[in-house]
């Protein structure tokens, strides 16, 4: 423990907290925020770097607090206690568990991308609403994506929502911010077939080969797929709605065809 | 048009819009509020009654208002025009599209469900988050369901965040809320087959015959199923994950188990 605990919400530390909340702090500082427990345990699973980690042992949630500060600690952390007042205000959740962490943003190029034989990747475009990013990447990581490919997004993955909505996921899964033109040339190189998702085809997603080395791309909610991923595609698939056409978020979309291609490779 | 425009944020009616969004004065009143041009265009297509709409032209986002709030005033809603600041106090959006509207709550008993032949229905156990309740909604009609039965829950579908996220599906889809113990008598007495979705069962969801009479049974993402629904169910079957168990939301795994049944319906 560093010092007596925190206890003015004008704490300048904890301003800092607040400050990570925009976009443009997190840019310059290189830094963002981890919040709750199941994120932080698979931060520490993950080669994130944690840096701070201020605890509120009054608001922890029974999940075994304590050890996963002692292995944050362990592995370089400061550790800053505050009280219950200044931790509400640092927290963005509505209900805080005692934990919010201070880490360093990981590079996100696309060179940090390996992909073994065979490998699922997913790529989402323009994406807006960070929950839906974080939403995709728990969906993807459960489906056994080797890769997540970001392309112009509109959002930063160190958003403390992208956190949130991924449950931690962001840290265990290779994660690559780029550009289209610069997904399609990569993918294009590594012989990885692209399939897009859209609600022009013709093709339903199940009669699409989404066995072997292949990337599911799919678009934002509002504006679809660019006409650069449309054109450099391999293939375009849509999942037939017996019910309205706008009924599916990006998230879910994206979550409908990845399972689809979970089932072909199990079914084999 | 009633009247002069609301000016002040402290008008008696625009309080009114805020209280609704607690549900003590939604239960008390039997009243709700529906926000935005996709979901109150859904409310006039249905059989929802809408009592009063809230206009605010200067935020209209160009989807042809207009004639919308002339439907719903053909339809007996009283309009009523409110200045930018006093709607933005009314509005739980960020970025409102001014319109809102306070309409009459539906019944939502069983006895209103009437199943087809072939019927694919969702049934949903404990849901605690509007959000995701308002997704399977959404989602659910993408997919081509007759009913969805909404069983215990610790929300009401009349949340403004149920209406939101469900796109205004909520208003074109059967819905029944009603208890565990009701819907599985109810759902027997028709001969529909119940498959419980749980990470405990071996049968993968795809080796899982989902084409006839069927319930799809989803519970909550802390608790999962009840024990009454695990031992009521006549099939359990799982959502295979090649990555992390915990990394599906209740309202993707619920999607993924409909679309599912919706390629085996149309593969035929």
């Amino acid at each position: 423990m560093s010092a007596d605990p925190i206890t003015s919400p004008s704490n300048p530390r904890i301003k800092q907290l607040v400050r990570l909340r925009t976009r443009r702090y997190r840019d310059r500082s290189g830094l963002f925020l981890i919040e709750g427990d199941r994120e932080l345990r698979r931060a520490a699973d993950g080669a994130t770097e944690v840096l701070e980690i201020f605890t509120c042992p009054q608001l922890y949630l029974g999940h075994n607090e304590e050890a996963l500060v002692g292995r944050l600690a362990a592995g370089g952390a400061e550790i800053v206690e505050v009280g219950e007042v200044p931790f509400h205000k640092a927290s963005y959740r509505d209900k805080p568990g005692g934990l919010i962490a201070v880490a360093r943003q990981f590079p996100t190029g696309l060179d940090r991308i390996y992909l073994g034989e065979d490998a699922l990747v997913l790529v989402v475009e323009s994406i807006e609403k960070p929950g839906n990013l974080g939403t995709m990447l728990r969906t993807a990581e459960a489906a056994g994506v080797a890769a997540i490919i970001v392309c112009d997004p509109t959002t930063d993955p160190f958003n403390p929502n992208v956190v949130r909505a991924s449950l931690g996921t962001l840290f265990c899964i290779p994660l690559a911010v780029t550009s289209t033109a610069d997904a399609i040339a990569w993918l294009r190189r590594r012989g990885v077939r692209t399939v897009a998702t859209t609600p022009g085809a013709t093709r339903p997603h199940w009669e699409t080969d989404l066995t072997g080395s292949v990337a599911i791309v799919v678009g934002s909610e509002q504006h679809g797929l660019s006409s650069a991923w449309m054109e450099a595609a391999d293939l375009q698939a849509l999942i037939p709605m017996p019910g309205s056409v706008d009924s599916l978020n990006s998230a879910m979309a994206a979550g409908i065809v990845l399972f689809e291609a979970a089932r072909q490779r199990q079914v084999g």
